[in-house]
């Protein structure tokens, strides 16, 4: 599907945002990720469980069920099963056969983060994890808020080249966040091992009411736009305004102040996407202020939703569309190259058993 | 399709329940019977009529149409078919050649039910209705109580297997008619010719609050459930309820009462079933005790209807779902299998003409 | 698809109307015809311009962006193009490649409508336009009146043949336009080079409530209906009513007056057709009877929409639907062979290169 090849739907090896540590508690909670229905709860001693959310027996919705203790209870005829996936028990027989059970996924919970990794379950590493300190999300110098999720009707990647491609803001925000002089200007891209970087700075560029209202910052100022992406689902925009021509830095002379958005792209099928994302900013941490960030990006947000969401009806109402491309794509093209490599590569490599039946429902061993 | 193999849809030669015999009058009703839509109403000698609902001519729905007398007039060029499905008029002209009509479907109104045959018209038999005493329905022991019909978006035999593994009862139907000892009661499974039966009968089991308003039941008694299902679609639960000990039968010392609930199943398209069901007692025949049961089970319904529509779209999901299974499933296998049978027989015997070309409007011979 | 054989879609060298000369102006719009999206506005000269709805660097609809002068610029990234397609601008670099650009669809504006060409653009030609006297948009003896347009979830094919046999409106519009007699009165088919014409005259004909409103006419005439088909989409309907035995034809005596309804038929997608209509009259030119007729015929749009739109889901619920056709429907069958003829045409003609990739967003040459 574009615009990777045929085959190729979703990196799964790799951690993506299930969700915020907020969102996991008591309840069962459900979501698709990668085409899987996976049922989220949080154990008593603290931890974030994934499941699958089928039950091994005829199918019906884990997330339907009833939490009894630590595990869950199917609501149809009442098969149980432990945090671990493993079947304990069936209400109409005595024994539980040893390899009845449902697929359990890895999770990590870090920086205010519960990560879910949907591939391989032995490839599973906490060193794959993005930069939780580039992201935001544990720099002490920050004060973070979390904005939540939006599920957009389209394909993860046009969100993931949405960000890497911030010359959209002068037309889509204009208005909000844009100002006229964002596209013109130039963009250096770089290659990192496991992360891409697209950097911009504007010399002398005017403080929206945005930026005015929520670091203070009055006239005119030097912005340099930092958006990383980290594969497969991680993106931070950085904002760092300074006086013009100080170059100044966190602490020295002339630092009005930062940004780190946090962008995590979740795709939950081919067509629909969860987008959890939070704000960090290094100054002006009342509480007023966050109100007024968090509802300053939801109106950025909705402009990007209602564009992204035509954009996939476009695209899926000619699948063989042929596509033009510019400088400004560089970062872009270059995300989407190291995806499509490394779902090639997923591709390829012969998958384990339980990778493979992902949709069966017997136990991983 | 799950639970079936590929190419085996519906058992087409059998009776299937086509409406209660209070749905069939002088307007034109239209209902879709295994992927066909079919137009059903009475004649004036009180016939139950099912044609094709389909205009020869230019395929426009007839039950968009007028009756005119015992004959369907269409609504768009004047086509008119008597209750044979011959066409026996065309405005625009005079000749109406002999071959020209619409498929007529053979029913049967036996026990306030029109049954009809979506099979080959030559092997409609009467003597293949299910037994219509059993399922309450002509028992004069019995009254029974019209509940009408539910349309669900979830494949037949979901329903089929619900009815025919009642441990669920336990679970999905807890608070309402389900008690806490029914799914690790024992059942036995007798296939008898042409019929499935699974018995469980729970000793010493507490009166719920609907047995005790339904049929004046109070405290302990000795609960026997009987399942039977007549292939392709007509079920029967029967409760009998007695003195603990007594193995009371009907008229006998310690016989308190008897249910039989009957549940006739009969597959829209591969994703929506209609599911006509009636509730006929022994005891406590007045109306206040009919609107109570039939209320009572509305509630039962709409919890089936919501688990079994959540199972359909969670298997529409996973058309490679793997499922495990458990003793309680038994009765459902066994059921399974027989119609997985009967319509790999009917894919294996060659149709006759008129039944391979269900699509085309030639009236059959 | 019905009923057209396999890989028969649309007739694309041919006129279809985009709009009324009114729909153009400042705003765009955006109308999808033969499955393509089109942006369609009116340049400052007045010109009507269509162009595809799809920019060329990522898909995002044109249509949702901004008019900049004469040229219209992308809402997502500013990609800019002129009139003619051509890219002119890309905010975040200097150079526009020179093969930039969005297809460019030939438009033709002629009574009142704006014409669009969906084929091969260098054929497009004037000559190819439906006579635009005859469709009573240019007849000087006629007041017209702009119905507006209608859009349907049916195949157009499906409106084409209800303009062609109008036996239908005995029974689809009886209490509107419909007469008991009409669908008996022979009708008269001839196939002209370009256009094919079927006619029918009901001698000592009543007068409808509509007929003596909209034209004075009272009590008995003779009325000649001619149902003018101009593939690939343009219909109208001629009523010319004169006292009875009269022969009358415009300024004689016993002329009471005439219709000329265009019916303008342009495919949307496989299953949505737009239908844009006027309605023209040779007396009674006062506003109040105009008002009067475009209400009337707006209630016999409502019957024809509901009917064909339910023949439509009756289509698709059977794909081999085997029809039988009469004497009745000898214009449409023409009509259907005629088109069916110029599809096969067009298919085995090797297209050229821009026309074949369609889909493609280069510029054609």
């Amino acid at each position: 599907m574009y615009p990777f090849g045929p085959g190729l739907d979703y990196v799964r090896n790799g951690w993506y945002a299930a969700g915020w540590s907020g969102d996991f508690g008591e309840a069962l909670l459900t979501r698709t990720f990668l085409d899987e229905p996976v049922v989220l709860y949080r154990t008593s001693a603290g931890e974030a469980v994934a499941l699958a959310d089928r039950c091994a027996h005829r199918a019906y919705p884990l997330s339907l069920g009833t939490r009894l203790g630590d595990t869950v209870r199917c609501g149809y005829h009442g098969f149980t099963y432990d945090g671990h996936g493993r079947c304990v028990a069936i209400p109409s027989q005595q024994h539980v056969p040893a390899a009845y059970g449902v697929r359990r996924y890895p999770t990590l919970e870090r920086g205010g983060v519960v990560w879910i990794w949907m591939g391989e379950p032995n490839a599973a590493d906490e060193a794959a994890l993005p930069d939780l300190h580039e992201l935001g999300l544990t720099d002490p110098n920050f004060h973070v808020d979390v904005g939540g999720v939006n599920t957009w009707r389209n394909r993860y990647q046009l969100i993931n080249e949405n960000l890497l491609d911030l010359s959209h803001i002068e037309f889509l925000h204009l208005g909000t966040i844009g100002t006229p002089n964002v596209a013109a200007s130039p963009v250096v891209t770089t290659v990192h091992p496991h992360m891409i970087e697209a950097t911009r700075t504007i010399h002398g560029d005017q403080a929206t009411p945005l930026h005015k209202r929520a670091l203070g910052i009055d006239g005119s100022m030097d912005r340099t736009t930092r958006s990383l992406f980290f594969p497969p689902g991680a993106h931070v925009t950085q904002v760092l305004m300074v006086a013009p021509g100080s170059n100044a830095r966190f602490g020295q002379p002339g630092y009005f102040g930062e940004f780190k958005q946090a962008h995590l792209i979740t795709p939950s099928t081919a067509i629909e996407t969860y987008y959890f994302w939070s704000i960090a900013r290094t100054s002006h941490k009342d509480a007023q202020t966050s109100a007024f960030m968090l509802d300053a990006f939801r109106t950025v947000f909705a402009q990007d939703g209602v564009a992204l969401e035509a954009q996939e009806r476009s695209l899926q109402r000619d699948p063989h569309f042929h596509e033009l491309s510019c400088k400004a794509d560089e970062a872009a093209l270059k995300a989407r190259r190291l995806l499509a490599d490394a779902m090639t590569a997923e591709n390829t490599v012969p998958r384990p058993l339980h990778a493979v039946s992902a949709s069966s429902s017997r136990r991983p061993q």
